[in-house]
């Protein structure tokens, strides 16, 4: 139900040809039209100005299928993220044109959002092991209609690589640091720039690192001004974040 | 030193009327001079384009008026946060026309950024308890020259007091969400909208609350998309952060 | 042993047909006639009021089908949680009858109670993956002789979902609340409603979730008052308090 | 603003001598009229059925002072939790009437809700150090109109002590179960009665302790069925919580 | 290397046909032997007193051969703990009389330490699924030459069950406590009798049971005196410490 | 009441002269006189074959007195632990007699047990600051009746102190070993000896300390069989411990 | 690129055949030349003055050659850790000469680096389930040039096994102590020496053990001095800084 | 007792003028003569190598000056740590020329160790507010006989600032890196060295810090190489353990 039928409705309540009961009625219906295991929220690239997105790990395929059913009349734009590749053969198999992100584990069902502007967002990780999730960021941020850069592997035990590509930094409207034992990095990058950094702790490591939690202290902790922090893995947080603070920029 | 010496001394590199190693030599000194406790940072306004901030707590009155003197010439704005009001007292003592914050914490020892545009940014926060660091929040941002709203004392335990000030979400830019015990309020205003959002956890509360611990994990477990965390009650990183959002949206 | 055997005991023991010390002997003797592995507990249903329920998780589907037939002769309902599919499965083979709840997990291997009143039990949960725990509770519910309502995938993340179903909050008796990532919404029914309501962590959630630990310490820290917790993932625990609830109301 | 005023102002909606939009206004700004730092919620009482309750900590004497002068006109019942000696002092000061329950660490500034029905709540607990908590619970029962009965001192240690009861423990419709150290009370009144029981951790312990981290995981963890547990040191949330289910008995 | 042996050597000494530079030696060489993976430690009964125990788990079923042959000569008794069917089957295959119990999984090598004396030691298990643990504490005290009872599934939420052994527990020289979920049943042992009480914390249980954690917490703070605790799920810790009690005793 | 009380009155059920009831309500009514804040035990030294001990910490100095004074008709034996200054000052004040152990902050308000036979304990210390803690265990022990050593400051950092002392290790019966920062001394001690070994960590330290916690998991984990573990700082409960063990040994 | 190359390219930017910005563009190309998932690091043995490391665990195979083809030009010495045996083997199948140490799953592709001397590191494990990370350590030592002794299972529970080696103590210059549930091992072993100890926890153990955080922590704790500790199970990192020591002492 | 009087005893015994029982008798008792509260252990100077170090915290000024006394005989050098000035002035008032490094809180009572050679330690802080740890750290090394360099305020914020100094860090023959909020200083310098680096994490911060926990595992999960890590705040550790490796150093 895009916002053209939102107000035409609405119309019809001023008019009079739609009492504010049956209105009510309607508007209470569509926002979640019930599919059983989920309510499907036609209203929310109204509401919130994006695209729907499907949280795959955890869900059956057919859930997934049903989800995507649903939303394909409603939405400009689908996503699955943690989407596994058994579970994307099988959105595949039922809809045409479904591109399939392996390393960011991310499935496009429909379109991407037009690019606003030519303003970037940066994503930086620390090492090799951090792609997955660095990955899952920039897909984001390209679906989401951004110009997206990547500088990957340039951790703080070895800062001069970081140093040779201060530009890179230089350039962007927003960064995104994603970086596992070496959580660090986000207070460097942080210290370099005077521009909105989102940092993502992620769970590579072993021992004391604890599942991410190491990283995402040393984060929280950053004595860099200007960091925020999002969940552990969550990549695509990060660039959902970084979207709405793009997109808004000249 | 600011903007202007620094163009006039590489006009001199390139005339020749400096050697290299000497512009070298001086730049390496001139960025923090030595005060013995503190090493000065002169070069931080022009490198990230914002005021020094002097964190108090755990200095002495003595160290913070020092590092005050020493950032007088240099920077357009000083403040600090963390501020005690004895080492207020002595700061003003020694300075004219020091302000206090005293709900904030936060004394301004030199100047405001000037407003770069109306684009607002809203500090949200869910109980009483919670208003010092929504102040700390609010003050940084408008030190840094942001337009900046209060909406105080609307927790999740009571929505409807929140859901009466949608129309106060949807003006901001950028929306900085305070909540301690209800860490759930940055999930609840993060479904709202479809801008950038900033949570920070507070350590108000007690029993399994373990110092903040409870609201921090709860905003990084938001299921809203756009929410950026900052550490507990950390108003000022909050303030930064989406000062530098903000001041480069239209 | 039935209420009714119990009072022809201590009849005989008034009577003097029966010594104080043969009735002791045999009342310690029955109550949980030994079976190797575990005591079964034929008075818990007079004890306690209800039926008894075998935690399966741990047991070897012999062990669970061994207790059932201890109990076939002395409980009105028997029931079995945490049980898998293969534990069914051998249940099955050996009792007519048996029901299995496949989401839910719980079989039962012997009638319902009567339902005592319309009054109900309303089972909320938060997001899709939670469905599993809140099925546990729902089953529960419905096995102890409660009318049961159901209302999923309404988490704070889209509040509005919620809050067009306020009628069902305001009709029922008492309310469980299923949340994982989003233990927010414990605080949101609770605050809605003045009604007694249960909170169920999940171990739902990735990241700084650590297996629950997150939704529990938000569901214990609620601003809302009114919200009793039980341990996360415990469905059946919920259900079991809201009976004990439930049922004593008109 | 009584259910009275709420029905008049509805029937003139009805009537048409208030349009809608004006009665929306007038809704709107009743429920929470702003006093600076705090929104008083006039609506709470109608909305969840209970008086409001100040949480006084953190709070200085003069908001809470001022937080009772606005809600005496709109509610029936007005009590402050937490609250030290030097706060009540201030409020008694200024307002006649106010009465103090020291152990509780409670006020009541005006009345008491009407006792419902003679079925009660039984407040146990495990050790001396455990009754300011279980006077908090006992106290705020009392003012929400419950019969409201104690039994104190009866940790699990001397487990003779409790089964000395056990007829208290049958009376009762709710029992609140009050323990730091002991934790292991809640399991066994859980196990002794059919009815909804409602645990307390407490801080009271050392060494291994955390704070009542230890007693509320054993809480938490009971294998007696029918325990919902609230914040560690909550007794306030204990009472209400069993004030919503005790209230709706026969 | 026994006791005889080790006279011997001592009286070459005194004697002088053995100087004390190679009595040195000797003894530095016999107590362990080195083979390669593990310094096998024949002193070991002398010094200690009781037979080697091989910790099975992570050691491959070869070095446990291995060590089983070299203590073949030395030892009196041998057995091993966390022993898997398989690391069993390759140790029963190449030594004869080796004897298994698979619940506690422990195998005895070679012989039985003599009965003492007729003082029992009792082992109480709360539930079903803590037999494993208090198997492997009950073998371990029968190796070591005790007569050792047992009292299985006797859990506090259904306290009428362990009140009815109140005999059993007063015979018994010590009292090995083994609980999971239920850690609250050391306190109540503890506090029914006047006796040395071993606890061992199982990791059976879910949600915040955190690996038995939340059990060891509690038999940590028991309330009742003369409680020792072991590490979680160290059922031949606590029969070992038992029986270096129980031994001593008449 | 002590035994001969105790036997008389049964008698007197025997004989007709007090019929079942009226003796039930007497005993019912005896073991614990309500004294309002507590109920005090008097069965306790029948039950569980010591004296009644007061945990003083968190106590008032007159609820302290209270007990005392109803426990002296009745215990032969009345000590009290975590005493300050300030509580026994109040207590010599209304009792003759008092013996107050500065260090280990115990008083003792009549009576020692008398000593059973000349077996010892042995109590051992790491550091000086572990002092506090050692002297709690050891008066604990010879208020019970023990003979008792002291073998301080012999931590494992300078392990060639403790190896001096394997005499003493070797005479006593039970073996209490207390350490902070250094908690590896039960492993060492464990490993020396063939004997029951009660470790107490202590709170001593700094940095990951964590108030005990460091010490607490080194010994729960320690690979010497034979030790059990108490709470943290609780030198009561390892001389109590130590007891019930020492005093049934030859 | 090795130091011979750098020079050469040093001195034709003194004699003008190289221009500044030449250099400096090839000084920024050649360091880690890009090959896309991994910036390999060419200018790290200059830079540091070891061989590169390669940590594989978490690579596919195929990146793990594709960075071994990379660095054979340029590093005299390459190796790789946490590498199980498929990744050697696809390595092996590529490379000649590359040798696998199984225990410590270490591969060596390219040399070791030349003996600089004859003093030695001492390894030394408590038990024979931590050799595997003590094998890591040691053959980590060796490549890269240090002589290198083992000492195994000399656990503290035994502590007479570490004292017959105070020989073996006394001739290395730096000492890495391994040890899991035996944390207690680096305090003894420091205790003993005046030279560095570097001290490793492993996850060896279970229950209380928490994944090697209990050895973490009494490592950390330690009272003996001259202890430094990495993170658990990091062999390699011991080895790597007890090189740095080793090969600059005399 | 110094080595020549050690020498003296030991040729004693050579020439039969002292029995070895003797001998043994005497070594026995110098080691650490009993001084009621504490060991002292004259021997450690002569066994590992340095001066005896009295750790002030939780003594009391009375046993400090105690452990002094009887030291200043047998020690060449006495020092102690974490020493208040109350503590300080009293051990001052009783022997002359006691030195106080106020910042540092320690205190030297005698003499410092000779400087073996030139070759010196590094303390590199991150913050103004780490400087006291850092000071323990250097003043140690200064007492111990290194040649002590500092470098402060040079966290990765502003990373410019240490890059500065990369000329200082290539003197150094060990690194000591102090960091509270800025862990990831440790991880930066690593990388940029191959020398020995020794981490010091401070409880310096706020919030998510808690305690040092942040700093710790954020060092403990260095990707950088070399670096080991001592106790939060244990500045006087790293001080030693860098002495113990500088002193070998050419």
């Amino acid at each position: 139900m895009d916002e053209l039928r939102l107000t035409e409705m609405l119309d019809k309540v001023r008019d009079g040809s739609l009492s504010t009961d049956e209105a009510l009625a309607e508007l209470r219906r569509l926002p979640f039209e019930d599919i059983g295991y989920a309510k499907v929220d036609h209203h929310r690239a109204i509401r919130v100005g994006y695209p729907e997105v499907i949280f795959c790990q955890g869900k059956t395929k057919e859930q997934i299928a049903g989800i995507v059913d649903r939303l394909m009349g409603a939405s400009r734009v689908i996503m699955g993220t943690r989407c596994d590749e058994g579970q994307y053969a099988y959105v595949a198999s039922r809809h045409e044109g479904v591109v399939y992100h392996k390393e960011a584990r991310i499935f496009v069902a429909k379109g991407c959002l037009p690019r606003a502007h030519e303003g970037s967002i940066l994503v930086v990780s620390a090492g090799t092991s951090d792609i997955p999730i660095a990955e899952e960021a920039a897909i984001t941020c390209e679906v989401m209609g951004n110009a997206t850069e990547r500088l990957y592997d340039v951790g703080v035990a070895g800062i001069h690589r970081l140093l040779a590509y201060t530009g890179k930094l230089a350039e962007a409207n927003v960064i995104i640091v994603v970086a596992g034992m070496e959580g660090a990095l986000a207070s460097v990058v942080g210290g370099l720039v005077d521009k909105p950094v989102i940092a993502v702790p992620t769970s590579v490591g072993y021992g004391a690192n604890f599942g991410g939690l190491s990283a995402l202290l040393t984060m929280l902790n950053s004595c860099a001004s200007g960091v925020g922090v999002v969940n552990i893995d969550n990549g695509f947080g990060a660039g959902y974040l970084a979207s709405t603070i793009n997109r808004r920029m000249a």
